[in-house]
C-alpha cells in the first residue's frame, strides 16, 4: 500500500501561485492552465491550486500544505529583483535550507542582462540566491532564475510569474528535470491525461446534455463536462487517471460525441468560430463584409483576429447612427421609418447594401438593441436581427431575443451572425 | 495574546472555489474579485485562495486547511443538482454534521421554481440537504440554496458558484450574517481595506516606479503595486490592515499619486479609457468616427461598449483592404501607392476622410501592421500609424513600435489611438 501510495503522490501536484495583486484581481490565471496541460502530458493532474500573497508566512503556509497532498509542488511568481519578492526566502524557511548566491544562477543572469547592455543592480543580485543543494533552472528569456527542490516526499519547483519565462523555464527544465526523476525511481509511466474539447452554439445547456445522454457511465474513465458561457456551450472529455487509462478509448467516444452535437458543434480544442469561418471562406475563394450596428464593430475585430484574414475579409461598417446606415450601406431613409432600425427588413438590407458596395461573395449584418438603454415594451433590449445576403436574392434574416449586459448581448450577437455565416458556407460546401 | 489571535482570525479570509472546470480552464476568477471586495469593505482580507475539483476528499481537504489559518471561508461552487456537486457532503464530512432535507430550503427552491413554472426534479431535491444546524442563505435568484456553518474557530459560508447567484447571495445573506457575529462577539471594528486603483498609458513600468519614487515606505500603512498590461501599466494603492488603519491617509496619497502621474492618468477604479473619452465627447457637444485597418473593428467595439454611446458616435469604417480605404474614406490610389498603406500620410488621409463623410467633430484613424505576417525590414510587425483630424486643417499623427501577438499590438493600438482622442479633447476643453 506505501508504495502505491507513494507511487500515485508523484502524479499528483500542486500549483502555488504567489502574488498580492493575484488576490485582488480578477485576472484570468493563465500560468496554472499551462503547467496543467504540460503535466498532464505525463499523467500527471493538478488537483489542487492555491493563490497567496506576497507574505513569507503566507507562502511557508500553502508550502507545508501543498508538501503533505502532493508530489510535486510549482510555484509561480514572487522571485523579481524588489523587496517584495519573497518566494526564496519563504522556501529556504519552508526547508529549512540556507539561502546562498549560486555561481551558476549568478553567471547565468549577468549573461542575459548583458544581451540587454545592462549590469545586475542589487535587486537582480538577490535572485542568484538558491536554497541550498537546489538544481538551478536557467530563465532563456528573463532575468530571474528557478530552481527545483527535493522536500519530505515532494519535488517543489520555483519559477517567476511572467508567463513567457514561466512557459520556456517548463519546457526546457522542469519537465526533463521531473521525467528524469520519474525514470530514476522507475516508477512505471502513466497514460497523457487526454482532454478533448468541443464548441457548440445555439443550444441551451439542458439541450446540449440531453444529446449527450446515456454515452457515460461511471464504467468510462473519462469525464463528462459542461459549461455554459455568453458563446455557447462547452463540451469536454477529460481521461480520468484515477479511474484508469482513458488513452485508447477517447477517440470512440470522441466521435460519439461530434455525432450526436451535428451541425451545432462550430470548433473543437483551440480552435474559434472565426477561424472556422476564415477557413470556409478560403476554401470556397470567398470574400465577406460585415454592416454592425449594436455589435458596434465586434463582429470585424473577431473576423480579423485571424492572422491572415486580410485574404477573405474586405471591409466593415460599423453604422451607429441610422444617417451612416443610409449613407454608408443605401438602406433607404424610408425602410428604417416604416420599419424601426432593429428589424428583419433592416437587417436584410444592410447585408444586402455592404455586400453590393464591397462587391464581395457575402454581406453579413446585425442590428439590434444591445442595452442597457434605448428598449421599448414591442422592441426590447436584447432583440437583434442578423442578415446575410449571398447575391441573386439569397437573403437569410433571423430574429435573436438575448439576455444579459451590454457585452454580453454583444457577444452572443456577434456569435449568431458568424454561426449564420458559417452554416451558410457549410450549406454551399455540400451543394 | 490569545485574545488578540482570535480577533485577528476573523479578520483573516479564505476562498476555496470548487470545479474540475477551474483546474483545467484558464478561466479568469471573478467571485473571489467580488468576495474579497465585499469582505475588505468591513476589514476582513482575503488572504488565501484555493482551488480544488468536484471530489469529496480533495474538497474536505482543502476546508481542512483553510479551517486552520482563516476564520471566515467562503466556498463557492458545488452546490448544483448533478451528482458530481458534492460540496454538501464535503462539508458535512469535514464538520462531523448530517445531511438532511431542511424545510426552508425546500420551500424557497420550490417557490423559485414556481416562478419559471417548473417543479423540482430530483437532482434539484439534493440540493434542499443542508448540514444540520447551518444556517440557511437563501437564492434570490437561483435554484440552489448556500448556507454558513460554525466549525472549530470559523465561519465556514457555501455558495452556488454562478457569479450572478454569489453576488447576490453575499450582499443580501453572507455580509449581514457576518456583520452581526462580529457584533455579537464584540469584536472591535476595523476600518475598511481601501484601495485605489490609477490606469496609466504610455509610460513603461519603470518610469511610473521613478514618477513615484519617495511617496512610499514601509511607515506609511499603504501597500504600492505595479502591474503592466496590454492596455498600460496599472498603479493601485491599498491600505495595509495589517500595519494600521490606512482609511485616513490614503487620500492625501492618492492625490500625490495623481499630481505625479499627470498626463499619462487616464482613468481611475473601474472607469475605462473609453468611457473617458466618451465623457469628454459629451461634455465639449462633440462626435467621433473612425477609420481602422490593423485594429479591425476593436477602437468601434471600446467605444460602444459604453452605455448612451450613440450620442456621439456616428460610424465606424473597417477598410481592411486598399480599395475599401479609398472608397469607404476617399484615401487617394496614389498615395496608398507612394507611401504604403502604413504610413503617416494614410493615417491622416483615413482620418480626415471618415471625418468628412460622417460629417462630424473629429475623425480617429489607425493603420499598422498586426502581424505575424506582413512584416518588412523597413515596416515590420507592430508598426502603427494613429492619426486624427479635427478639422480646418488640424490634423495629429503618431508612430508606434509595439511588440506582441497580434491581439496585444490591437490592443495597444487601438488604446494609442484613443489616448491620442483624450488627450485633444482635453487641450480643447481647457483653452
Amino acid at each position: 500500500m506505501h508504495t502505491r501510495a507513494s507511487s500515485d503522490r508523484c502524479f499528483i501536484a500542486e500549483t502555488v501561485a504567489i502574488g498580492s495583486e493575484l488576490l485582488v484581481g480578477g485576472r484570468s490565471d493563465s500560468n496554472s492552465l499551462v503547467i496543467t496541460e504540460k503535466l498532464g502530458a505525463y499523467g500527471i493532474e493538478v488537483r489542487f491550486k492555491s493563490i497567496v500573497g506576497d507574505n513569507r508566512t503566507d507562502i511557508m503556509n500553502a508550502l507545508t500544505t501543498a508538501v503533505q497532498r502532493a508530489g510535486i509542488i510549482v510555484i509561480t511568481g514572487g522571485l523579481g529583483p524588489t523587496v517584495d519578492d519573497c518566494t526564496r526566502e519563504a522556501v529556504a524557511d519552508a526547508t529549512g535550507r540556507r539561502l546562498a548566491r549560486r555561481k551558476e544562477a549568478f553567471e547565468g543572469m549577468v549573461a542575459r542582462l548583458a544581451q540587454w547592455g545592462r549590469r545586475p543592480n542589487k535587486g537582480q543580485l538577490r535572485q542568484a540566491m538558491i536554497p541550498s543543494g537546489a538544481t538551478v533552472m536557467p530563465n532563456p528569456v528573463g532575468s530571474a532564475p528557478g530552481f527545483a527542490v527535493f522536500w519530505k516526499r515532494a519535488v517543489l519547483v520555483a519559477l517567476p510569474g511572467v508567463p513567457r519565462e514561466m512557459d520556456a523555464m517548463m519546457e526546457q527544465s522542469v519537465i526533463p528535470f521531473l521525467t528524469a526523476q520519474l525514470e530514476r525511481s522507475a516508477t512505471p509511466r502513466r497514460s497523457p491525461i487526454v482532454r478533448r474539447v468541443f464548441h457548440t452554439w445555439g443550444l441551451p445547456e439542458a439541450d446540449v446534455d440531453a444529446k449527450l445522454k446515456g454515452l457515460f457511465s461511471k464504467q468510462i474513465p473519462i469525464d463528462l463536462g459542461l459549461l455554459a458561457s455568453p458563446t455557447g456551450v462547452l463540451v469536454s472529455l477529460t481521461s480520468n487517471v484515477r479511474r484508469s487509462s482513458g488513452a485508447v478509448k477517447i477517440e470512440r467516444l470522441a466521435e460519439q460525441v461530434r455525432q450526436r452535437l451535428g451541425e451545432w458543434l462550430y470548433a473543437e480544442g483551440q480552435d474559434t468560430m472565426e477561424a472556422v469561418v476564415g477557413r470556409l471562406l478560403l476554401q470556397q475563394g470567398r470574400t465577406v463584409a460585415v454592416a454592425e450596428s449594436c455589435t458596434g464593430g465586434l463582429i470585424s475585430h473577431r473576423l480579423t483576429q485571424v492572422p491572415g484574414s486580410s485574404a477573405y475579409v474586405d471591409r466593415g461598417a460599423v453604422c451607429y447612427s441610422n444617417r451612416a446606415k443610409t449613407e454608408m450601406l443605401g438602406v433607404p431613409a424610408e425602410l428604417i421609418v416604416r420599419h424601426g432600425a432593429v428589424s428583419h427588413e433592416v437587417a436584410a438590407a444592410m447585408a444586402k447594401g455592404v455586400r453590393e458596395r464591397a462587391a464581395v461573395s457575402v454581406g453579413l449584418s446585425v442590428t439590434g438593441i444591445a442595452g442597457p438603454g434605448g428598449g421599448a415594451e414591442t422592441k426590447p433590449v436584447g432583440l437583434v436581427y442578423v442578415g446575410l445576403d449571398g447575391g441573386a436574392g439569397d437573403v437569410v434574416t433571423r430574429e435573436f431575443r438575448f439576455h444579459g449586459d451590454r457585452l454580453t448581448i454583444k457577444q452572443r450577437s456577434s456569435q449568431a451572425a458568424l454561426d449564420l455565416l458559417r452554416r451558410w458556407l457549410l450549406n454551399r460546401a455540400t451543394r
